[in-house]
């Protein structure tokens, strides 16, 4: 019986999507007012979720206590409040596209989950846009 | 052509987790504010989806009409308004929490829709907290 | 410059309506399926709003992380996870209906707020039930 | 790596389920409110995802933008606003329920989508139902 | 103490925009898409406000499954996957716009509550767009 | 007979809370990770409502492709994709707490709506903050 347990988390952060080897005119083409080099921000809603056997005992597959915590100690204090391109290491040199986000957030959260269970990542940048990953 | 319909429906409920065979303690550390001997409660949002192939002269994969009415008689009239450690025979001796409720809504439904059709069980706990159940 | 600042928080919680000095009867007839004696839940959704003159110094009526850490302390450690009729002193001898509720804690967060700001409480007890009170 | 990426939109339109080969009585009897023949109407909310992999050079899988008006000019325009049995061709002759609405609007992207992408359609009704296809 | 006692409903109806005293013309230059001859239509959202004072006995301000039961009745069974300009008398003559919706409901409940307790209407035609009505 | 319409819009935006006359020790006591000198971001949820008279030719207090168009020109135009500090005017000066980005809004709006209308400004932070302004 394997079920999946989700659990909701949100971060605040600034971004801005660009390439350093492009001039600002091929920036602006591909990614529009998201080049802004002042930087734009999203309230990030982010759905961790942990797909595995039910543990008979507790009737759990994972504490979502537990669960909240390691999104909060991975996730939201390494990105909440911060400038994604300039403070977060992994988008140093990687664009911080939803996409790019939700995969460095899979990283983040898959060692310390138990390899037996699957991971699934849904990081919404805004109401309307959202990505998924799920490690494949 | 397989479509999957989802139907939203919802109950209130009181619960705790704990189990009868752990001291207080025990049961404190794994289950803390959940292990309240007085009993907390949740507004489950439920949503049951129905995968199969559409019905070329009605163009529905499954009324909406009767599942909303199925999930009426077989969930809400069970759980609505109801302690589920007390009077839900399924949680007589296994623990309520998400994971089990969902595991029990699906084997409550799956006797009432056609073998070929795939079922799925999402149920919120909180705005935050859900999982997901689809029978394997 | 009056505005109104409004952070939202929930918490989880069990109750019964019903009156101790009325019959079984009595009680179910006007309270219906939340008389259940072993109890049902809801998870609340509590709007608080302080309106008040902006500080030219700040830009803030009141800092959104106060009034946060005043609801937890005042509201979420006294609710979270409990059951009203047994474990709230406010509702010993007074129903837990939403209205109350809501009064309740109206009056529990206005000795921590100037006397010059307004105070709105917003209930939620299910996402189509709710109520709001004002102190009038 | 490959991710879903995910776009919501929305329209609103007229319909009515029922079948001209049938008795009006018929009719009343499998489609129920939905037979009116005066017609009803919904808020269609549309959630379009595209499953690929990310490009290395612009960290996207889908230029979000790009999804946006792609819907825009192949489903908005086409239904929103409109009766879908009068002024969509599409549903000339077939019922247009949900399930055969994200049938139709599967087929208006694909072309426009490259072939090594996978799309899903969700299509809400109404808030509480709901339907998914992916083209199997 | 007055307490606003609030109720979420909904139901699904096709209108269309337009006088028929006006050239086809001067409807689309001031309706636009909504003058649609053929209809369009919404999932209205719809939430009733009853403020008055809380009875001391019940601790309700009107019981919810009162308020429930009279939207269904008053509003629900009229406008329900309905016609609005075909099949609402109130609309044979008056523009089915938000506005005069939320009037024709404030008009149809306020017979059925005490004259002492207050009625707010706010009707969603869509996520975004809304309105308010509160007999004044 | 006085109607409020509402119109919900969306911009997404990075900003800083901080006083330049403040030391940065000062402003992080005052203002905590909203002082990040790098800045972060919102998505921004904005609901502008004018309540007047309905209008007994067209049935409307104000067109509500109107309001959203003014929103659009006046708001988004402004705010969409900028950094709030160093692209508005209004707030190179002034802090751009959700107060004053609300009142900012209403001064922009207020002189493109008849005077005889009332404006109410509504702005979502994050799904769990937001400020209420209306002029006074």
């Amino acid at each position: 019986m394997r079920v999946k347990v989700s659990r909701q988390a949100h971060f605040n952060a600034a971004h801005r999507l660009y390439r350093a080897d492009w001039s600002f005119e091929k920036n602006q083409e591909i990614f529009g007012l998201c080049n802004n080099p002042n930087y734009h921000g999203h309230n990030y809603e982010l759905i961790v979720s942990v797909t595995g056997e039910i543990d008979p005992i507790t009737g759990y597959v994972m504490d979502m206590k537990v669960l909240k915590d390691l999104i909060k100690s991975e996730v939201e204090n390494a990105f909440d409040h911060k400038n994604l391109n300039l403070e977060v290491p992994e988008f140093k040199e990687m664009n911080p596209t939803a996409e790019n986000i939700a995969v460095v957030i899979y990283h983040k959260l898959r060692p310390h989950i138990e390899a037996d269970k699957d991971i699934e990542v849904v990081l919404y940048e805004t109401p309307r846009n959202f990505v998924t990953y799920s490690g494949n």
